[in-house]
């Protein structure tokens, strides 16, 4: 007999590696906080002498979600603004209350809000784009989630830094450096988007991103508005310019994506480039709606982001997944495009890939961290159930989620957190709400006056 | 002091008539099934001497949401024909599985499931159309909730009846005469669609629509190939021949409408025809995505449907309202269209109207039924709170339902069912997954041999 921590012992399990299988009464085996071992439970039981056994008949064992963007402090700005176009949104409402409130308090009490309810809902990482991305890292690290943390970069003076060089420094120092060998977290630049980093910003950062080989995460092509913008004051569509910059490579992350021409396809797909879907918080902001399986037709990679909880306003992937499949349905008039195994792969192996992790994460695979997520299938929203995967995306919800685990950590137990106190989290919630809804009410007044 | 039976005392009240309103610290007081009061939580204490007291700080109490369209019975096919198109859903996987299982024992069964679901997602009404409609209305009644149940008319022969002529009587005898008076189930006439049923069965139909003083309802424009079969069969346009055979007016209502032309647009609103919208089946199907700004511009009353879970695949208006609001959104370009309170309105007073019941519910009025759902607010996807509307639709989900009520009777409570052993209906849910899997099976290895 062998010893390992853990054994897993769920009704069905879906590795995404190979595609679209479902194991039936197989086991997972973690040892020191990686999956040693994907095999029949009645050898496993024959095989291992664990630690601990965790029974789950029913529930089916998926890769932990990975949620390829968001900005996990904005929780705390949750229904907010509502009901805007983006360029409303941004500048009425979010840019005038994050100049008020930003800090590295604020950073702290969202990220922890934010990554509370990402793993109740089946989420094991997350990309954080996010002020203060020092305070995001030593969050994430201190809950054992694994993150891959944006340093953000600006050309204008923002709470956290001065001007994009600024950025730069601060996010080498005190993210990239500090979390260099960190088992969970790793960093990566994060330009707002093209209308607020100069060409010499962007030139700064492509070396540095070079030299640290980090990657670089940015919202590109989010809406029409943002590349008319582009062609007026550079008389190039953002992509266009990036690729002048030399910075369409392998390692460019494209946040959103929703408008790109068939050349544009083209061009990702050679170079490599991975897209952040976030159908939710397009249609939100009438963004547009990306035609993913064009996308996919053309070779790229897509994973799948909620954006901040300011334009969502869930941090759920259960809801991106099912939205993500049901659109790309819509609006390719095909309903067998985007089937549920293409959505979770989505959500799992395509995050992994789009992050720089697939020889990680993302997949139930021997070899990869324990970054798991067990649901329950015995609810009335997925029975009967015929197929496991499909009952996955098109019926359970995350409430559904049981058990979650980062590498072997079982942060989430019968569907409660382990290691967090709820109470706590909440009360920094509600402290903030207080502060926040008062001084909006306070400035109206004075409008009023 | 007065006597009532119920005083809840929610932390909001969103009553939806006036629009938009979200009262704070009120009191809504039931006695003998009906909303008798809405008022200050001071003065209703002062006032009413309740037999029992509701106190729920921290929710909020909106009307029971109304479900315009579903197959309740299809519950037990969740899952079983995903991922294909709406022909082929339809003629390889749905009708064969129906004309194998369907009967009363499974519609009863089916739709006990189906309510159970709806209750818990906080659902107090729906509108049905299904094969044994008498067995729908008996299963709904048993249990005390609110539904239109729909006979089918369908030209050719099913395991139900065997013609046009038979739907109609057979749904005029078992459905409408037996709950004529009944509070919470009415009756209307469901032809499939224009294309399974003649100009014949359509005239029947009318007169005995008159006759009866029932409502039709039907699926119509709901694919560009339905349309396109249409012009090819007939020369008309779905829309066009109905309103020649004299049922376009106020007794309708169109389930889908996904795709209609300014002309019939303007047709609906004069006619006072209602639309049934259902978002998430019409993405699943790639049926196409309604233009639904248009139609409120156009001043068509509009209510939400699941349609059946074989095609969506959960009986969750909370969804169906997220999907509906932001959908909306992306089609017309334009943030601000369907905002928070009027996906709200759809849910409940748009689906009201739909189906005739606006004067009874709907609504949280002094008079109406005391068809309410209460929403826990206090959970990680719905905090911090700035607009409790804003967040029971762009965050909240169906599983924060904490209390539902139809006609004053207690439903729900703490998120479990009060009357209903759901056990009991799981396990019948379980029998009918063992033999419709085996069955498929069976048949599956039939065809290999």
């Amino acid at each position: 007999m062998q010893q390992c921590d853990t054994l897993i012992l769920p009704g069905w399990c879906i590795p995404v590696e190979p595609d679209s299988q479902v194991l039936t009464d197989h086991a997972v085996a973690i040892d020191d906080g990686r999956i040693v071992d994907v095999l029949p439970a009645r050898t496993a039981r024959q095989t291992y002498k664990p630690g601990s056994v965790i029974d789950r008949p029913g529930h089916v064992l998926i890769p932990g979600l990975i949620n390829a963007h968001t900005h996990a402090a904005m929780t705390l700005f949750r229904g907010f603004a509502d009901d805007l176009p983006l360029e409303r949104w941004l500048r009425e409402r979010i840019w005038p209350v994050e100049k008020r409130w930003v800090s590295a308090e604020m950073v702290r009490d969202g990220t922890r809000h934010a990554i509370a309810e990402m793993l109740l809902g089946g989420t094991t990482c997350f990309s954080d784009q996010y002020f203060f991305p020092e305070i995001v890292a030593e969050t994430a690290a201190a809950m054992h989630v694994r993150a891959m943390v944006g340093t953000p970069v600006i050309n204008f003076p923002t709470p956290w830094a001065n001007s994009a060089s600024d950025c730069l420094a601060r996010g080498t120092d005190l993210v990239h450096d500090r979390y260099a060998e960190h088992a969970l977290i790793s960093s990566c630049f994060a330009p707002h988007s093209v209308d607020t980093v100069s060409d010499a910003g962007f030139a700064e950062l492509r070396i540095m991103a070079d030299q640290l080989d980090v990657r670089v995460q940015i919202h590109l092509h989010e809406s029409q508005a943002e590349i008319a913008a582009s062609l007026k004051s550079t008389g190039l569509r953002p992509l266009e310019r990036l690729s002048a910059l030399g910075l369409v490579n392998s390692s460019l992350l494209v946040v959103h994506g929703v408008h790109l021409d068939a050349a544009e396809i083209s061009q990702l797909s050679a170079a490599r480039v991975s897209i952040a879907h976030c159908p939710r918080s397009n249609l939100k902001l009438a963004s547009g709606i990306a035609p993913i399986a064009r996308y996919v037709t053309g070779g790229i990679n897509i994973s799948l982001g909620t954006d901040g909880a300011a334009s969502n306003n869930a941090l759920d992937l259960f809801d991106e997944m099912k939205t993500a499949a049901l659109l790309a349905k819509a609006i390719a008039q095909d309903a067998t495009v985007v089937p549920a195994a293409l959505a979770l792969r989505m959500a799992t192996m395509g995050g992994a890939t789009a992050l720089g992790l697939a020889d990680n994460v993302g997949s139930i695979e021997k070899g990869k961290w324990a970054d798991l997520t067990c649901v329950d299938l015995q609810h009335f929203r997925s029975l009967p159930l015929y197929d496991p995967l499909s009952q996955l995306v098109y019926a359970a919800g995350s409430q559904q989620v049981c058990d979650v685990w980062v590498a072997g950590r079982h942060l989430v137990e019968n569907a409660e957190l382990t290691q967090v106190d709820r109470n706590e989290v909440l009360a920094r919630t509600s402290e903030w709400q207080r502060r926040i809804a008062s001084r909006t009410a306070e400035k109206r007044n004075e409008q009023q006056r």
